[in-house]
């Protein structure tokens, strides 16, 4: 039987749930993906419709499910309630993606000169295994971004609750179903399985009617899942999204002219959250001269804060433990820093290690997240050295730059180094907070995720859940409404490489 | 030493060439890795150029290549002429894609409401392995469809030269580093490694440099690349584009009213190029009452067809093994269909085999792709057997429905089947020639393919070489110059939800 805990006190919540069975797993796969003919079946209007309809039960029930996340996580009521309408957004993102038929990316190329006529249009990919995160119980949970970009592209989803937070992910599942209900589709489109085990997992990868799978959480384990699923007799995709060190660099003179805005915002970029964040700044490069005081800045905040819990008791000491390995090769400071802050809850408080480029050049450790309120700066000497720890740099979700504009020239080489590496980067500001837009993207080359061509969030995230199907000669009535001559649904096609709206000509062949 | 075969003739080539060893694999990856920088810099009319340029010169020394892949591969002069021209027309594809800009896909989203400034592109993923084709010397090969979306991606390409055709493959880079050179870019930006040892491939796809791989060949090595790919420290992607059955249905009036054109049609395309196409179609299923005169059409065809040589003497040997292998639980009608031809080359005949659902149903067998000019009618009972093939179907390049315009509505649940397996589904038609185009799909679900949502063929082949960067409050001036705000590249970006070529407000902020 599985049962959470509340981080803040580490007592035991009073609701225990069933770890799912093989049988129960295999028949929830079997149920999910029949429903999936359903969803595939839908009109970009009616995909949308459910989308939306989900957002507003999603708000109609929010006091509710923030209160049961709280309960989980201890993350606190405002930054649940953020979170929530967080979620809300990216549901009504991909409510007016999937309604204008954009991620349908149709094309079409009449036949000419002796070649057919073709039509490509993406379809759903088939039915999606979704991992969610500890630290979103909302935004990357059972209606998160992975699985509402999943039922955007018309998909069915297979959720694994986070083994944190059963109790939310049971509320969320039966609030997906009631609206499922009322949009006349089948409950089994979204199917919630629990479980602590990874056996619950393992076997819901393995599913031959999985057809790819979304992972957000640690290196570990997301790196075993995507080898798991390449392992397959059929391999499917993993997306996993992993951790991350989101490097930041810090020039002389942001240092000098605006010392404590930086460091006021860098440590509230570290401890947001309690430092649970994938987009946490783990790594302050600056130079030599600066890095003293900017330290003693960081510390004096240190000082200041108090323990707050981590998320469950083994964060709270795989934060304990990485923050203190730390001491082979940085400066941690504070007596204490890094130590779990009481044995009521899962507590523990921020910490600043310090360390040079001149030490830790070549040190793989250095590069490793530590989930948790804690960053390193690592001083260094000249834009060379900020130049050579940038190439150094392993893939990473975001990198930032803070520098003043007379400053901009020199770190041009910077810059490009950094986007060589990052899937977002940063000009002065700090790396959490990830705005859900089409331009973003979440995600960067492995270890940050699996598949570097690929987001999380925003409108792109769609694209993880699709395949392309072309059509060659197909005739009119048996082609999607997408493809059809007349266009009927409006949408915008690449029409023999215009983009249009107007039908196309073998409607008049 | 490798030293290739003249499969009409089984004789030996005079050229010998040295496997590659690990330090030049090592220093080849180095250079190339490298020569990226240069290619990622180029503006988008330049890299068109370049495109172009190799084009040209292709058409320049056509005869002399066209010889070189006949000596080494027997494939014919017509058809190897035909492949060069379509070699030279997928490389202006990529230079006018590359030249508009289009692969870059722009995406703004301005500041507005609190959020960030924030511009995404399509970036170069870096250093690409490629695999070249042993049946397409030239469309597949060295210049062919991979390399040239992994350059019009700007990524420098690392080719491993298919063991059968060494010498092409070194005419073709050496024409590659003349265009290079006169590019003024570095000639290691398009690496040959020649090999006929698996070590060679594998150095290739664990060099820790390599960030992404293409692969065209059988479903053993490919899959096992592209596992290696996901084992490795560092995972990266393998696009490895394998067999397939693609399967045909016939109706009952098609077999009625034209059987001599459909049958003729089906044995072209059977035995083109003596069935060595990945789009061979495999598997015909046609009407129980059919399928006796059928067979006996296809069979007349077969007798006055003479053996051709395969690319090798391994792939004859295959050939005969899995046709006779038919015989468990097909009828192979003629004797001797089937096996090799003659000592002297490496020919082989046709062969059409007959067999019938209730009989192979539930054999996996029935679906694996046999290599050569051999095609298995399968016997069904009513559309209800035809849709439970379709749906048994593993993932299939294309799959193929031929029935008359008054029986369209009876085969829509078919139809609707083998698109929910097939990259492309072709009505009336034959699977053999691809034709190179952006609504093209060249690929599919696993066994087809490894990665279910990338094309080999067409534009969309880039996007499996580009990784997107999201650059949030970013300098103007440190913004690669398809995101200025001014938009100096004139490109058509989705600017705040619309496509446009106009600056951006941001230069006005």
């Amino acid at each position: 039987m599985l049962q959470a805990s509340t981080p803040a006190t580490g007592e035991l919540r009073p609701s225990r749930f069933r770890e799912a069975g093989p049988e129960e797993i295999d028949q929830a796969a079997a149920l999910a993906a029949r429903a999936g003919a359903a969803l595939a079946g839908l009109p970009p209007r009616a995909l949308s419709h459910l989308l939306r309809a989900l957002a507003g039960e999603l708000r109609r029930c929010a006091e509710e499910l923030v209160a049961l996340a709280e309960g989980e996580t201890s993350l606190g009521l405002e930054r649940l309630r953020g979170e929530l309408v967080r979620t809300c957004s990216q549901l009504s993102l991909f409510a007016a993606g999937a309604g204008s038929g954009h991620y349908l990316e149709p094309v079409i190329r009449t036949a000419a000169g002796g070649a057919p006529d073709l039509r490509r249009l993406q379809t759903p990919l088939g039915l999606i295994a979704v991992f969610p995160a500890a630290n979103f119980p909302l935004a990357f949970g059972v209606l998160g971004t992975d699985v509402a970009s999943a039922l955007a592209a018309g998909c069915p989803v297979a959720v694994k609750a986070h083994p944190g937070h059963p109790e939310t992910s049971a509320a969320l599942a039966q609030l997906a179903g009631r609206v499922l209900r009322g949009e006349r589709l089948p409950e089994a489109a979204l199917t919630l399985l629990q479980g602590a085990s990874p056996a619950v997992g393992e076997a819901l990868v393995d599913h031959p009617l999985v057809q790819g799978v979304s992972f957000t959480g640690s290196l570990a384990v997301g790196s075993a899942l995507y080898r798991r699923g390449a392992e397959r007799s059929s391999p499917i995709p993993v997306f996993a999204e992993m951790g991350s060190v989101n490097p930041v660099f810090v020039t002389e003179g942001v240092t000098r002219e605006q010392p404590g805005a930086f460091a006021r915002g860098l440590f509230e970029s570290v401890n947001l959250g309690n430092g649970q964040f994938c987009t946490k700044p783990g790594l302050v490069f600056c130079p030599s001269g600066a890095s003293a005081d900017l330290v003693a800045l960081l510390r004096e905040m240190v000082t200041a804060s108090r323990p707050r819990p981590m998320l469950s008791r083994r964060m709270a000491k795989a934060y304990a433990a990485g923050t203190l390995g730390l001491r082979e090769w940085a400066d941690l400071g504070t007596p204490g820093a890094g130590t779990p802050g009481g044995e009521a809850g899962f507590s523990v408080g921020p910490a600043i290690a310090s360390t040079s480029w001149s030490r830790v050049r070549g040190h793989a450790q250095l590069w490793d997240e530590i989930f948790g309120p804690v960053a390193i700066v690592v001083a260094c000497d000249g834009i060379e050295e900020f130049e050579e720890a940038a190439r150094c740099m392993p893939g990473s979700l975001t990198a930032t730059i803070h520098c003043l504009p007379g400053e901009v020239r020199g770190v041009a080489g910077l810059a490009r180094a950094v986007a060589a590496r990052a899937g977002r980067v940063i000009w002065r500001g700090f790396p959490t907070g990830v705005t859900v837009a089409d331009a973003m993207q979440h995600g960067g080359p492995y270890p940050a995720s699996t598949q570097p061509w690929a987001t999380s969030v925003g409108d792109f995230a769609v694209r993880r859940w699709q395949r392309p199907v072309c059509y060659q000669n197909w005739p009119d009535q048996l082609l999607p409404k997408a493809l059809q001559s007349a266009n009927p649904l409006r949408l915008r096609r690449l029409l023999d490489g215009h983009w249009t709206r107007q039908p196309d000509r073998r409607g008049q062949a």
